[in-house]
């Protein structure tokens, strides 16, 4: 029987929110839905971000409100807040996600606070959550480096990865948010993570920005992670930065995992229709090469 | 002292020859000056195929004449047969390379003959080559997977590259030539032909069609592997698959080297000034995330 990674997809949320426009509730839920379809089982939906910090999600609960659910997927969506939580309940999530950064000055800039700052902030999300029934999971951004402050020290890494995993987070994505790493650095530092930590409670979340990161992935597979954040399409570019490569794609990401012998449960014929639906709908070509190669395939 | 890996820039000839239009001569050879000026110490400059076969490099001879060449460069040139080696010879190329597939069927698409009736042919160009005091390289193409039959079996590339050797070839580049290999497949073609033929007689030539080129390249690296093609800007898409992607960029691949403490002697503010130029020429955005990070920052 061929091992099982799990994908996590982060399209519709991580994807979406970095879009110069605003995408329709209804492109949102039917992108959703073809996600499902092709066998996601993991889907980050949106995020209860206050609408005036990222206006393309302001329509979070109304995704959730539309959307036809299917047994056995988990849907998710980033919360800030207690203010977001209470949102995310109301939604009816499955699983919410936390987050903060390995770098002071990306987490000033992104969170308005200091990481100090921020552990209390999230404490008393992860126990209201739980409380309520809720698992979460944990994002730490800029885990490899930082736009403002180049490589983040690996003891930063760890330090909040253990306050997350200590505060009951069930587990932490390692994020290369600006796609910098290579894989020598993203098999040191994922060794000893899972050294610390048991390689079962950390994902890897790679941006392409470089184009290593399925690269990446496959330096992070060799220690035992086995757990991925993605984006169809590639979904995730910012936008002030036109060119710029996104999430790693998760065609990409499951053309490469079924190719080495992994199991995905995803159907990348089903997958590759969602990617075009969704680049049809934002009306650009996305950053997805397999997305891309499929297209000119049927084109030819 | 950091290990060095060699990079064959096959931009100019592998590249350009995929272009829809024919790139004015004056601007192949300031790509390759500022190639050469990157610190790039190996370009395959053009092809002495004939016109009739590919127009875009028709102009191979002039290329040569007017390039101003640098101490310690090899300027290589594709040369299919007897005739190519003259005009390669008279050109005063530093190497040549010949080319072959290893699946039947694309061996007769590309080039018109069997393999069985292409290896005297080549026999007979890498005589007279080495008679002339000249290098020769190796291709085979489709090494790993054929457009027509699929995967190649192993021992199919192990024929040919063994009788590409044995008639005398200094260094055989095995090539992904459709994008499909996997990492697991990779690693595993490449320790059984370094195996047999020794990884420094041996070059990764990885395309990016589904992005997988660079966790290719770390495959290879494992097993030995230390010279890859790659091609400025990721040059080298197919013209009639609008969207593929071509060779892995030579930005990305360096990108990936220095972030893993190899030496490769490029200067990578250089080569992105490479891949602007000719992106700006060509005026179209070429597939090289490197290039586009770079350009987006300095916008920003």
């Amino acid at each position: 029987m061929a091992e099982r990674v799990r994908i996590v997809e982060v399209g519709p949320r991580d994807g979406l929110q970095n879009e110069a426009t605003f995408v329709p509730t209804e492109d949102k839920v039917a992108l959703i839905e073809h996600l499902q379809d092709a066998g996601l089982a993991y889907i980050e939906v949106s995020s209860f971000v206050h609408p005036k910090w990222i206006p393309q999600l302001a329509d979070a609960d109304e995704v959730f409100r539309r959307l036809s659910r299917r047994e056995g997927v988990t849907y998710a969506a980033l919360v800030p807040n207690a203010r977001g939580l209470e949102r995310a309940l109301a939604a009816g999530v499955t699983e919410i996600a936390v987050f903060l950064s390995a770098s002071e000055t990306h987490n000033r800039q992104n969170i308005n606070k200091t990481i100090d700052e921020t552990f209390p902030v999230l404490e008393e999300v992860v126990r209201e959550a739980t409380a309520a029934g809720l698992s979460v999971r944990g994002y730490v951004s800029t885990a490899f480096g930082c736009p403002y402050e180049g490589e983040v020290p690996l003891e930063r890494v760890l330090g909040v990865t253990e306050r997350l995993l200590a505060m009951g987070v069930r587990e932490v994505s390692i994020g290369d948010t600006i796609g910098v790493a290579t894989p020598k650095q993203v098999r040191e530092r994922f060794a000893e993570l899972a050294n610390r930590f048991g390689a079962e409670r950390l994902a890897g979340h790679f941006h392409d920005t470089r184009g290593t990161a399925l690269a990446n992935v496959c330096a992070a597979l060799e220690v035992g992670i086995r757990t991925f954040d993605s984006s169809v399409g590639g979904l995730g570019g910012c936008p002030y930065a036109p060119g710029a490569s996104g999430n790693v794609a998760t065609e990409e990401l499951v053309y490469l995992l079924h190719g080495m012998g992994y199991a995905t449960g995803v159907d990348l014929d089903r997958l590759v229709s969602a990617g075009r639906f969704i680049q049809e709908r934002l009306g650009r070509k996305l950053p997805s090469r397999v997305l891309a190669a499929c297209t000119a395939e049927r084109m030819a």
